[in-house]
């Protein structure tokens, strides 16, 4: 896709797009869909007004409808889903593959969900609804329920004209393994060339591994990269409690939503939460979102900054403080943000667990303790110059030094905390470093001024 | 695995390792490293010294070895070999899978690389420099060389007994589709499944799918993850530039890359720059990178305090402000940051294009004022409740406003802006935004306080 070097005097896919749907354009449109990339899609949805969206559901077929909306990012196909009849979205839905329906549904509000599920066919219906009841990043989350098993006296010409006859049926599946079953209890494994390489006669049990890799329906995303990092399996079949197979799971779902999971810490980190944010959702939802995180982080500073407020009068004698105070805020946010990053991330990889909150600080010490001499030496160095007066200098230098040091070792410190107690690091770490190192800074700082305010002056 | 919740009597895993190692034990180790899940022996060997990480290689066996590599995190594989004379690391690289070894070296010094590459087998060191000759996140960056293909004048009947009998060789092999080739050009993919359902007679060129969809060995990650997205194919076969197949691509691999470039984007976004970090890494390392971050920073944070120093006898009358400047840089940043993540996530996604820039500045300021208000008087309404001074809250207000809706749009523009400069906007968009925002920050309230001095004094 080149799409930056095209010829300027073409339209652009989104503008084609509109063209077709203002037209009515029921048969070209399928056509021209199918012709672009899931990223030109995207990017033409991302263009359409809300009425286009509806009408554009409503020009195409219910399975071309899902087609689309399974190659769209996941917050467009809710917006896209959301203002149809449910009639019309449940005939969307059913078309859909299991966990895609599951994920389509569970992104939207429980009564929208509702009022789509019982417009669907019952036992479609009951098979989505038993998927919902799994939480989101678990094997049951994320699993398909479409897998092709068989029983262990099947043979192997059996399985190959089962596979015949079905194909129909099989063509959407996602077949990499074969599951054997004996009753609906999973007993094994096949390959698809161990099939191949099979004779015809042989039963299915003699040609399967026996007491296969497996995850819970309740598995952990963790728990299961683990699993696809220690074999190199493209996907496991997924038991529930009693040991029935009820669905698979692919190795690349897994990853994917290992990508979704490392967005979804990148975007709260950066105070985007309650989801993500696309620039053509309605302005008043985005700028009600970020007010949320950025409304908490003003009461924040003003506490913070109400420190600078109990040492006005040293500050008035040696105005010249205050150019250093937004420094000492700033850089110790930045220290202490790369020690959450560093916590983040070794929490994810599980080579730290939170109890080990000892062996970090330690660690997190000794780099903060470097780096702030450094950076305190910096900022005297500057002080110096500026000023000429050396306690100044030293005054500012320790301050920073100090800082970065208390700001390397909370910085480790809050993440491992925030797990500990369950919350979430990637949300709160932020907000609490930065109150807690800037009141300390502007403490320290102050008050170190305090002692030598004669020499200031 | 719940680790947290074991016998707190038994050893942690890494401590059996460290007393296996030191025992010398060179039968149990092996089995016992085969136990371990991914994650628990990233964690041990992240708690071993250098010197136990030589020790423990040198007990195992090459393929012993090749295999522990390949399940820990590329960053400890790395440190591991990297100490190892050329022989032993070539031995055991030789007994990877192609993707992984391109991976291993490519991360490796110039020097350390090609001492390894010089003592291995010269067939198996001319393919890795091949694969080495593209670049990390392309198709012929991550695709695997091992698959199979078969001329289109084979039967289906040979494909099996070919499949049969070179079982062992093809054991290592992820088998998901068979190539069909014209001499070395790509002609066909077939699916096991059709394999399975043809009869024994049908020539590979009857049943296989013509032309079918690839990727050439430049594809980028994007373009990759855009044809997963598109199709919903397990793998991809990849050709050079004459049409020749190469390799594969897994889609769980263009995932797994995915998530490591998300990764990278948070780590860089948070100040952790030249590579990953964990904390077994040494502590002299580990400072000097973090510190080439803030070493910058405290350079752009100086210059933009200098703005406050102009302003010194403003801020000597009205000492009350310099409680208002740090909040006002801390909101700006949070603001500014909201609006950088939401433009790197649409990067990614191809939602916009670095050229839209127009576009992105009136979604932002739209969002941008409307906080900008809300914020501005909060923080009015605070300035009022403490001090009594109306003339303080409007001027404090005022600039949180102003600089919100600045900032808003300076983060929605500057990634954009990079990106159109082929700059990574992950690195340089923050402290970019902040510098920019603060000196406006600064600028505005002290310029507007000079306006009012004899009010608020």
């Amino acid at each position: 896709m080149n799409s930056d070097v095209r010829d300027p005097t073409r339209q652009e896919p989104w503008q084609n797009l509109k063209a077709l749907i203002q037209a009515g354009s029921r048969h070209v449109l399928p056509s021209y869909i199918g012709s672009l990339t899931a990223t030109e899609l995207a990017l033409a949805v991302s263009r359409l007004s809300q009425e286009e969206h509806t009408r554009l559901l409503g020009l195409l077929s219910p399975q071309d409808a899902a087609e689309l909306i399974e190659q769209i990012e996941d917050v467009q196909a809710v917006d896209l889903i959301k203002d149809l009849p449910p009639a019309e979205a449940a005939a969307i839905v059913d078309e859909m593959y299991s966990d895609a329906q599951a994920d389509l549904l569970g992104d939207l509000k429980d009564e929208e969900a509702e009022a789509i599920l019982e417009a669907m066919p019952d036992e479609t219906a009951e098979e989505v609804r038993q998927l919902l009841q799994y939480p989101d990043e678990t094997a049951g989350g994320i699993m398909l329920t479409e897998f092709v098993s068989f029983p262990g006296d099947y043979s192997v010409q059996d399985v190959i004209e089962d596979l015949r006859n079905r194909h129909e049926e099989y063509t959407g599946y996602d077949v990499q393994y074969l599951y054997v079953s004996d009753g609906a209890k999973l007993s094994g494994v096949l390959r698809l060339r161990d099939v191949l390489m099979a004779l015809p006669a042989q039963r299915l049990t003699e040609i399967m591994v026996e007491d296969p890799v497996r995850v819970n329906v309740l598995s952990s995303l963790e728990q299961m990269r683990d699993l696809f990092e220690t074999h190199t399996y493209l996907g496991l079949p997924v038991t529930n409690e009693s040991g029935e197979l009820v669905g698979v799971v692919r190795a690349a779902d897994v990853q994917e939503k290992l990508t979704e999971q490392t967005e979804s810490e990148f975007r709260k980190a950066s105070g985007i939460v309650g989801g993500e944010e696309l620039r053509s959702m309605p302005v008043l939802k985005r700028a009600s979102r970020r007010l949320s995180w950025l409304s908490v982080n003003v009461v924040l500073n003003i506490l913070a900054a109400s420190v600078i407020a109990f040492y006005q009068d040293t500050l008035e004698k040696a105005i010249t403080l205050a150019v250093f105070l937004p420094i000492i805020s700033d850089m110790s946010g930045c220290s202490g943000n790369q020690a959450v990053a560093v916590s983040i991330r070794e929490l994810a990889l599980g080579l730290v667990r939170p109890r080990e909150i000892l062996r970090v600080l330690v660690k997190e010490a000794s780099v903060g303790l470097m780096n702030g001499l450094v950076l305190g030496a910096l900022l005297a160095g500057a002080a110096l110059l500026w000023k000429g007066n050396p306690y100044l200098g030293l005054i500012v230098g320790t301050a920073l030094a100090a800082n970065t040091l208390l700001a390397a070792c909370l910085g480790g410190f809050i993440p491992l905390a925030l797990r500990a107690m369950k919350a979430d690091p990637a949300l709160a770490s932020g907000p609490m470093l930065t109150t807690v190192t800037d009141m300390c800074g502007f403490f320290m700082l102050l008050s170190l001024a305090q002692f030598v305010l004669p020499k200031l002056t």
